[in-house]
């Protein structure tokens, strides 16, 4: 294994086996379709294993001490499909477990331009007899359905009798996570064999779940490499296809084993068993026909062309720029393109929140895609449309209006079972129209538009209009919500929902005018158009005179304070120790709320209200949620307080490398990854497009020398380049005749062809002193 | 049976199968340690059985689909002790079962004044065998562990063959109840045999409970009257005593059983099983010596004395008179005076709720007994007293200061599962100070004062004092709170809340002063009771200017309207066909809230305020909950709208004779049947007494052309008496000396000896149309 080339590989040396399950989210594998979770290879030691397919679920029912009205009563939760990843080890009768014996050497990696990960061992038995592993693993961004492992065994110092057993498995055990209601519910033995087949060293195994109403086919092709005297059998049972190799191996000699495997669901009611199980066995026997050479190049193909605008680079600090390109890697392998596929916030790499869909997507996940990789961003938001129905039948159920996404969901109907953290935040659903309006004003995809954007913009713009209510001075106002920030609940005109609501009420407006065929078989009549623009007209936003802020949602400014002195580090994060009722009512903010509608919204704020909110807010927020770095963060760097900025930038781009919030285990918090990206473009790139104009005003932190970044506009690549006194703009792979519209510092740029533009960078404003976090909350200085 | 007396008799003359468990309900005996559900003997068909102690309850485990910090984990739940009250009946080998065969007369009856059950029943078997059966049941008012049932049998027509079974049985089967949020908890199988033993007749049950670490104790002595041919067995198994006869009976014969029960409970750490078992043989066989005749005597004689003050006399609605005195005996059954032993909501008459004590009991039975039965509002508030140390360590967890105690508990815990509309009703606090209050005031109780109603207040007022804040214009907020209203919920100054913490502030405040020792135990500083006066002084109570009406809470009245317009019959009670969301938002109200605290603190409101609120308020409250329609009565008698209070006292006195809410069934409605009384006297009567001082402003309805009542004051029997013309105050039992002051429409005066003062009725003031009520919702007219 070669060792330079540090920025885009993330290595772990030791076997630290008590935190397997956080390095097991670290090395997971996906192409949006299939996930592997970073397990080892022989399956023991294991923090908690996942082999993920998208939407692949099971349901459980949710009970209430008290229940109530449209309290939802099943949830989805993810299953492992059968793991065709595992490949067991006895040497000389000891089976290989990391706990025993002594482990001379342990190196794993996860390479982010060849889409693999590798791993060697050097392990000595408890009887002293020494072997080392190597393997290398890849789930196939080109072909969804595939898979596979390359695994091989040699002697370390003498001759060694092995058993190795590569197994398909289904049901495999998953551990109770510990008492946090962000764990996932676990259901033991989801799945039920319908049929199972073998041919020679290859098998399959069909499953089906109990209530979800999916089937499951998993075939494994192998191909071995061992000494003659080798022996060879196989083993089928409903929940395990075994292939077992039995041989001595002599130094010099090895036994290598290929599992090629390919996985696929459907409904139980589609495609039959015997039919499903023919499908993935030719997708994994042609995967072996065409070799694991193969697979690797064509992964590094296509890796190598994502990266081409994916890529970021940060002159002076190798280690943030590797977080950045870990973060990103993990967006892109997260989402797919080709089929209408969403992307759960821990993507396919555990089990956490029970594998939902939340927010996170569209809120943060989606704002990146859209710029690096808009097929997954469109994709995400195919998705939804295509559970538009549930949508329109929780609105109803609620005795709501138009459309009502669900809080948090797999199969599209609402699984939270908290409600005013659930339900209330309707934002979601504005959330969503906002992904529509910058996928849309980013590639200039208008059939999209015509397909399903107008249509979810009206259906969500429909429920604000019901859901609003007008007072006697002509305002409009949204009550009994929740916001983003979870600390408060149940609020009236919290700001983020009423920006964003707007902001969706006039794109439905928009779109109907843009799609009148839509708008026809949608029944919107003129007058429906002209409610939704008057209602966003008069929104109503907030504002705390006397303090000269925004209040976060009606009255917040005038809550009692946090006592933040009183507040122990183990106190946090606060959910865990103080109910809701005493934070509910005080000035305490989980996440970015109104930081964060400054960030969405940037038109509706000044800059003077800018600067004085951060400070505000920064003094309220606590971060007990990974979600909030990021829009601080560029909220910081906009209004100048750049150390702040990047000290925060650090936290969300290391959320998950450096375990921050000791929930990595669960699998990454991908909304904390997408923000690092996030930061580098509209932090200290100054991003903007909220109006459907693409605007820049790039400040460089101090540790920075340069940044390198690039985004998709309309089509095109642009080039981004940042140092501390020019900021060049270009279009490297523009014919003659392409350009691209945008705004630096104020200034209107016309790129043409190739030609880059450069304009100098303009001094931060000097900014008074660095706004006060709560005691024990400001991000760690870098 | 005699047939005349009705405004005694609770009379069922149909055996409405359908229906048993709603007349169990109506029929249950109490003496506030033992409860009998009112089942037929023979035990099926059976609606809900019970027999409950009080306090005697299992616990099981609350989850939560997404739990949080100090959300309970564990609840109460009511169980029975083994019944004792199960005389089975077999007729020529069929069992008597009112669902075959032919049921000749069927008949039954509550005895107001006997303390009593009767039964008659003629019933032909599907053979065609005629039998009569009659029984008497009891609980004995004065002999705490005792109940009995005196039960016979004779042929109708010719003669029968019978078997007859007397059981004491443990486990008795419970129905699980309809998906109900307000529904039981139901645990199968609660109790553990621990020993039993018999004695010739006799025999005795001693179980435990697996979790509440509770033992429990029946014994049963019989007596028999048969013919000498008939035979007599026994039978013990773990869960069932059974004394059996057998034996044919020509026309002129009867078999006679009499039950002598007694129940005793005790922790299983306190006395061991035998003696347990040893105490209630002793208690069933003295009752039996004595006999069944010495125990309606003494029935009789405990109710005589209870109804001396007790009885309400209505001349011109007889129906309503009976529906008081009902209501009235359940509430005096319901407490015991001679131990520390509380009210739940349902007294000892069902399962509902889990069997649970609410703010029912000190916001609306305890103002009752508290006149009528002081003894019992004691025994309550001691119970109170009782429990603090666990109320004091639920504030610790809260992270709140003094004591809170629990929304909805058995054992003395928070057993409350969704917070909103439980942990977050903090004004069940001042509701006990305020039972702890008018106690006090009502009975010049200075011992109890300083043995437990200072601490109570004490550590109320702390509760408040740490909750609220100051804002910069020195107003004292309560914020985050639900009020009595469940149509809200985390509601900023709720008037019924604030007025309330004052009213327990100040009574604090005066207690600390008035009992210096028991401050000075509790660490109470001069400078902390001035804080309490302080805060109390500058509660903020929101008002609509504009409107001209308070605000049930800040910004209430800004709130969206609900649409009673499109709200159908079929929708209510609005919880279990609209979300919470929707619910919390708008102004649509479940019960009085602004209304009681005009109730309870009267002087805080000016007369016009009053009208406006209460037209306001009447506009948008639904009475989804049993406790509203009596104090709409009450102010609605007060503002001058008799007919309205009139027919909401009906709707409360009836509710569930009439079981208007299709909820008697699972146990009786104490708050809603101590309303009436309550609608009497402080609607009717015009009594208030919230500052210490005695006055009435008595108003009669048209319907009505006298009424008497009764309420003790500081030891003394005060009698009033209302007809159009006169309003009579006297004092049956005083001595010379004896004096009472008390106010007449504002004249005040003395009444001394057995002199009745009598005055003028002033005419009712002329006042507008009646208030609205929303569509359907208003009460039916009488």
């Amino acid at each position: 294994m070669a060792h330079g080339d540090d920025g885009w590989r993330i290595r772990r040396t030791t076997a630290d086996v008590d935190r397997l399950d956080e390095t097991e989210s670290i090395f997971a594998l996906s192409n949006g379709w299939v996930g592997w979770r970073g397990t080892l290879d022989e399956g023991a030691p294991c923090g908690m294993p996942g082999s993920y397919l998208n939407g692949f679920h099971e349901q459980h029912e949710l009970t209430y001490p008290e229940g109530g009205y449209a309290f939802p009563e099943r949830s989805d939760t993810v299953i492992s499909a059968p793991n065709a990843a595992l490949v067991r080890l006895w040497v000389d009768g000891e089976p290989l477990d990391l706990r025993t014996g002594t482990t001379r050497h342990h190196h794993r990696e996860l390479d982010l331009r060849a889409g693999v990960v590798r791993r060697e061992t050097e392990w000595v038995s408890p009887a002293g007899r020494g072997v080392r592993i190597r393997s290398t693993r890849l789930v196939s961004l080109p072909r969804r359905p595939v898979a596979a492992v390359d695994w091989e065994v040699e002697p370390l110092d003498g001759p060694v009798r092995v058993r190795i057993c590569a197994d398909l498995l289904a049901n495999e055990r998953v551990p109770e996570r510990a008492d946090d209601p962000r764990a996932a519910s676990i259901i033991h033995d989801p799945l039920t064999a319908e049929t199972g087949r073998q041919d020679g060293v290859d098998g399959v195994l069909v499953h089906r779940t109990e209530r979800s109403g999916q089937r499951v086919a998993v075939a494994v092709a192998h191909r071995t490499e061992a000494p003659d005297e080798a022996v060879t059998d196989t083993e089928l049972t409903d929940d395990r296809f075994r292939l077992a190799l039995t041989g001595a191996l002599r130094p010099g000699e090895r036994i290598r084993v290929t599992t090629f495997a390919a996985y696929e669901c459907a409904p139980v009611d589609g495609t039959p068993a015997g039919e499903l199980a023919d499908v993935v066995v030719a997708e994994a026997e042609a995967a072996r026909a065409d070799g694991f050479d193969a697979l690797l190049d064509a992964q590094r193909a296509a890796l190598d062309a994502a990266w081409a605008t994916a890529d970021v680079e940060l002159d002076g600090d190798p280690e943030l720029e590797q977080a950045v390109r870990f973060g990103v890697f993990h967006l892109l392998q997260a989402g797919r393109g080709d089929a209408d596929h969403t992307i759960p916030a821990k993507g396919l790499t555990g089990n956490g929140y029970d594998g939902h869909v939340l927010w996170d997507t569209e809120g943060y996940v989606l704002p990146v895609l859209t710029y690096l990789a808009p097929d997954l961003a469109r994709s995400a938001l195919r998705w939804r449309h295509a559970h538009l129905p549930e949508a329109r039948e929780r609105a109803t159920e609620l005795r709501l209006t138009g459309a009502t996404f669900p809080w948090r969901t797999l199969g599209g109907r609402e699984c939270s079972g908290y409600w005013p953290a659930g339900s209330a935040g309707l934002h979601v659903n504005a959330d969503i129209a906002d992904a529509v309006l910058r996928y849309v004003a980013a590639t200039g995809d208008t059939g999209f538009r015509a397909e399903c954007g107008a249509e979810l913009l009206i259906e969500t713009a429909r429920l604000w209009h019901g859901h609003g209510h007008w007072d006697d001075r002509a305002a409009f106002h949204l009550t009994g919500v929740t916001g983003p920030d979870e600390y408060s609940a149940l609020v009236d005109d919290n700001v983020f929902t009423n920006l964003m609501a707007r902001r969706n009420l006039r794109g439905a407006a928009d779109a109907a005018e843009s799609c009148p065929e839509v708008a026809d078989r949608l029944g919107v009549e003129p007058s429906e158009v002209a409610g939704w623009r008057a209602a966003a007209d008069a929104v109503h936003i907030p504002y705390d005179h006397k303090r000269g802020v925004h209040e976060q949602s009606a009255g917040f400014t005038e809550q009692p304070e946090w006592d933040f002195a009183a507040t122990g580090e183990d106190d946090y994060p606060l959910l865990l120790h103080f109910p809701y009722q005493e934070l509910y009512r005080k000035q305490v903010v989980k996440q970015a709320d109104l930081v964060l509608a400054m960030l969405r919204c940037p038109g509706d704020f000044t800059a003077d209200e800018k600067a004085r909110n951060v400070a505000y807010y920064e003094a309220r927020t606590v971060r007990d949620s990974s979600l909030s770095a990021s829009a601080q963060a560029i909220l910081a760097a906009e209004v100048g307080h750049l150390d702040l900025a990047y000290d925060l930038f650090a936290e969300t781009a290391l959320q998950d490398l450096a375990d921050l919030g000791d929930k990595t285990a669960d699998g990454l918090h991908l909304a904390s990854l997408a923000g690092a990206w996030l930061v580098v473009a509209q932090g200290f790139g100054g991003l903007r497009d909220d109006r459907g104009v693409l605007s820049f005003e790039p400040r460089l932190p101090r540790r920075l020398t340069r940044i390198a970044f690039h985004l998709r506009w309309r089509g095109q690549r642009l080039r981004v380049t940042l140092t501390p006194e020019t900021a060049r703009y270009e279009l490297p792979d523009a014919g003659p005749g392409d350009t691209v519209e945008l705004w630096h510092h104020g200034e209107q740029l016309h790129l043409t062809g190739t030609t880059p533009v450069s304009r100098p960078m303009p001094p931060v404003p000097t900014v008074g002193p660095e706004p006060t976090s709560p005691r024990g909350r400001r991000p760690a200085r870098r």
